[in-house]
């Protein structure tokens, strides 16, 4: 039988700058959790909240490359796309990010994963919008629980593979 | 003999976010001055201060490309890459910059033509950062210069285009 530990996950809201900043640990190593994140199969079974499905469109988690994909639930659809500005094997992932029914409302997002020892690490995801508006909008829309429920699912995912 | 009107450029820090906004009117249609920062060729004939060239890497101007340029004075160079969130046709080009020598610190850039009839536009560029010192030391590293001398560029090639 597996335990999975699932370590409280940290949403701050900037007091000075549109941002959010959140914060997790995994018991994990950062590789396996940099992996997590760019095959897209793998980011697929993990990504938000638990009652929706990720569908990938493109996936093209490197420097240069993009992405889109479509989460469903009970027949709705609510597709996302981005870029990757940078990509850093096992440390950093700088991206943007939209939801496509409000394509204007562009974030520019930034992971971070420290190696903490002993196999595991820490995720630092932070994302700017150029509004606190916007930025309190997004953290109001339900982002904490899709947060919460998507990384208990990479919990689980990285204790099984 | 050809006439050039130089229209002022309005550069301006955002007081409530770490964002600052460039503003300029062109004697030129929207479609002109979107062909000129779209068309790499075009990009590097007025693109930074007087004193420079602009050598392209690449200028993959579309939804999803990337660019890289290098700039050149004195046997200094200076480069830069990005990527392009979404790239609208004569309106919008959403991307990301970061100067090399600096990576981490990547900006978030909005660049919005408007038309305003009798051939004339407005453009509007927006760029976000995280920190409100990364902002200030962005626009005091000589930002006004480049911006100012590189548009009176950009005034000469829509005039003789």
């Amino acid at each position: 039988m597996t335990s999975t530990t699932h370590h409280e996950t940290q949403i701050v809201s900037d007091p000075d700058v549109p941002l959010v900043r959140v914060t997790r640990e995994f018991d994990a190593p950062r590789e396996k959790v940099f992996r997590a994140h760019v095959d897209p199969d793998l980011f697929a079974r993990w990504n938000g909240p638990a009652g929706m499905e990720t569908r990938i469109d493109r996936h093209d988690c490197r420097t240069g490359g993009s992405y889109r994909y479509v989460m469903t639930q009970d027949g709705e659809e609510y597709a996302f796309n981005g870029v990757f500005h940078e990509v850093r094997q096992d440390e950093l992932i700088v991206q943007t990010f939209a939801f496509e029914g409000m394509p204007d409302a562009v974030a520019l997002e930034r992971l971070v994963l420290e190696d903490l020892g002993n196999g595991r690490c820490r995720l630092t995801c932070t994302s700017l919008v150029d509004s606190f508006e916007g930025r309190d909008g997004f953290v109001a829309s339900g982002m904490e629980v899709g947060v919460n429920e998507g990384y208990a699912k990479l919990d689980a995912l990285l204790a099984g593979s």
